[in-house]
């Protein structure tokens, strides 16, 4: 029975350290859950603080001896939680093989592998991936309801979003191209993959400037580049909002006063909160809840 | 009979291969029409790629052979696809007028034509335009209902953002011309149309820096530019929202407490939750439920 | 009864050359009332083409000449019409002092105070100011409507973009008083004026670049400036959207279909239009119209 | 009773200087104390301008010893303000330590300091502060209501603009790490918080330019990163449109259509237009007019 409810629990561990890690590691409605999860978000910004810092060539130079051994330290403690996630858990290869479980893994492995290939820099990217593990304790917080929202509004906009994409991609390599006919590798348009990199800039109204059109005839078809992108800009926001609007207006936020009350006479819905007869009828309405 | 469903067939190919070919390269619904596509869709792809690599210098170094071999293959390809569907196709002539034949048409030209006249860099633009075929293939699938009310939404919005854009270019010009009076020539504010370029890519937000303001006076005047630009950046996304708002509403999306009880004597479905009665039929409707 | 339809003709020309010329100038209904509003739309267009082509140093240096005899034929032009106007209508004062008086007066004047004060340059933007008479004329067109809904949406949001105006100024003097301490002149904020030029371009996402913070500190303030930019850029737009929304909805766009028709029973309006019964009461309803 | 009306009003002055210098400084409906509002509001923004005047080089060294005296003026009518407002309330120390209280205090603190700690010129930031000030007095004007529209819609969106930054700020340090190991010192990228800042620079579309991608990898990750924040712009735009609407709607400006009659018995308004009873008491309402 209690397994049903809680299915990921290890079978061998009905009792013991196992069950009661479990519900620390996995549960989050315990004071000594809540403060696991605290510590490991603590951990995880102080783990990303560490790379950021030593990645600054001044501090580096001074304390690279410190923030290493932070690094390990913050890698031991990460690596124990995982095998203490796999232990617990009923079915340790599914978990490991889950998205949240590669992410575990490969916020620790770099460090490891630094050992055996060392000096390879790219691993610090990979190394600060564990900052995704934060999303795992964020969704269990009041937050997840809006964060739901937001994102089921992104994903119900996917498709014309797609659409969106694939078009200003193709102005893109259009504009890329005829600018790389203008303005030519002698103003900065090597060639068209760069031209399309500074028709992207470009259109999304970024405008680093490191490249720019020179001639005039450059300058006016930036021109109607720019003021492309500038009725276009608003289409996402319109599919966005349009979407958002509409999942608001659904989950009832949008009518919190509307009550629920049904006219026992008519049986008409959608009163007033404050109405006390039937807008219909006339009839006298039962009174109001919250 | 058949020819009244397929009225692009040509009246000579009731059946053999022309037949075939027109299922093939017109329909969109057989497995063989769907490989086509697919195939179609592959090459566009792959050949503005080619032309993308070739225009890199080190890549047209290394590769110009082997990538210009690419361009004929997929140009005869293109040619020999054109061919086809002005064989199969009732009308030939007319679509070889069609906007979409005129597209087929400047996909493959260029490269016939730098035979006659070699080096001509300016072509390569045209080719590019090749891949506006992708979109043919697009319109035919499940994306063209979300694609239609997108741009349907731009469509009926496009009397306003005609009157929005002409407002623009009308204080484009004015401060273009302001610019160039307070900054002048030795500034990079060479002359009024360069101005209105900036003018342009400063109200746009795009902010390439090549050209900037130097003056105080040329900075508040710049000042007063950015804020009027950031407050009009409002008018186009505010226009389209509304309109694709009110296209969602009226396509029935909006309307998701529309209840779902049929007419039992027409059947009509859409009733409004409060009605009573059949607003075709009037037949007495089931009570609505919650 | 005929001065009462147009009151602003002029009581002496009842009839004759003014009273001709009156329908032509002021009237746009008529073919010669559109054919004069054609030309002077062209004539406004060139002669604002002809003051930028000017401005441009190699063009100036070939066809001076050329350029400052079309910019006195526009000039003459202009300034016929103008006295035109004022001799049709009934008071030529309150017509030279009201905007498009001045406008007209404004847009003369310039070129024959080039012969009082050679080589007045800044003279040139007052002459470009003859662009905005073009509104006068697309007023009276179609786009009248479309426009007017615009600027109504603005002109009600004008309380709340103020508001939001107040907030921006005031987070940029804090800013610019901020980076003007922390980066100082050596980095290019030469003194706050000048950082608040830089904090209005980098919060309204410009970001010329010819001014950029270049201490960790001033990088770290820039972003914070920047995130709170890109939180508030959704101001404007929310306050303008909702306002166009409420417009749209408000001028019966928003439902073209519902119609007007009420129930003969029970009074009950808001039918759908393909509906035949009153949903209410079941009650035959009148066909719809249109 | 009196004192229930006015609880700030300090209780030993109910008569006298101090009751009527209450009145000036505290109220905002009487003639004195709207001259008084409107003297603090010139005295604070031209404080501001002397603190900006006084940063421009030139100026200052013409006009130093005016601006001091400028600014010492201003700092004696703020002392005075500040004195009398701790005299005439009945909590001094309450207000004191209120918000308001201490940006009263520290936009005089810094110019005494000043003859303490001379040359100190971060105590600038902390005087311009008092520009703060002048939103007290705004807020007690016409438009309230409106900027508590606008402040309410954004109180209710702040748990999703919290996990939109969020978001943005996880993307910001993953793409900040990458590009880092992309791009490396050598182009500007000097370590990951540089890389941070010029992500949040791009991501929000400014594009300052002062660091920028040049190999062909961190072109293509910068793209990938502009049409990241090219679509995630439209969330909070989406976020605030929504809730606006909604506050305006709920504010009963979005529904022109609720008809004006009043309940003969009870007189309450505000009725659904097919109310055929007051939803108060029952009675039977008038005919609704079109």
């Amino acid at each position: 029975m209690r397994l049903l409810l809680d299915p990921q629990l290890n079978p061998r561990t009905e009792s013991g350290w196992r069950r009661r890690w479990f519900d620390i590691i996995y549960r989050h409605d315990t004071p000594s859950a809540r403060n696991f999860d605290l510590l490991l978000i603590v951990a995880i910004l102080a783990s990303v603080i560490v790379i950021m810092l030593d990645s600054v060539a001044s501090i580096h130079a001074r304390y690279a001896r410190e923030l290493l051994a932070l690094e390990w330290m913050f890698t031991v403690l990460f690596s124990v939680e995982y095998v203490m996630r796999l232990l617990v858990v009923r079915r340790p290869l599914r978990y490991g093989l889950s998205s949240w479980g590669l992410i575990d893994l490969l916020s620790i492995l770099p460090t490891y592998l630094s050992l055996v290939f060392p000096g390879s820099q790219s691993l610090l990217v990979v190394r600060i991936l564990r900052m995704l593990r934060l999303f795992r304790i964020l969704k269990l917080t009041q937050y997840v309801e809006e964060g739901g929202l937001l994102a089921g509004a992104l994903w119900r906009s996917r498709r014309k979003i797609f659409i969106f994409i694939c078009a200003v991609l193709t102005v893109v390599v259009i504009f890329g191209a005829l600018m790389y006919v203008i303005e030519g590798p002698e103003h900065g348009f090597d060639n068209i993959p760069t031209s399309m990199y500074w028709a992207i800039v470009t259109m999304a109204t970024v405008g680093f400037g490191d490249i720019a059109p020179q001639t005039p005839l450059g300058r006016l078809v930036s021109s109607v580049l720019i003021l492309i992108g500038y009725s276009v800009i608003a289409v996402p926001t319109g599919i966005y909002t349009a979407e958002l609007a509409s999942s608001l207006r659904e989950s009832g936020r949008e009518h919190p006063g509307r009550d629920r009350r049904g006219c026992p006479e008519c049986g008409l819905e959608g009163h007033d909160p404050d109405a006390l007869h039937c807008r219909h009828c006339g009839r006298h309405l039962p009174a109001a809840m919250g």
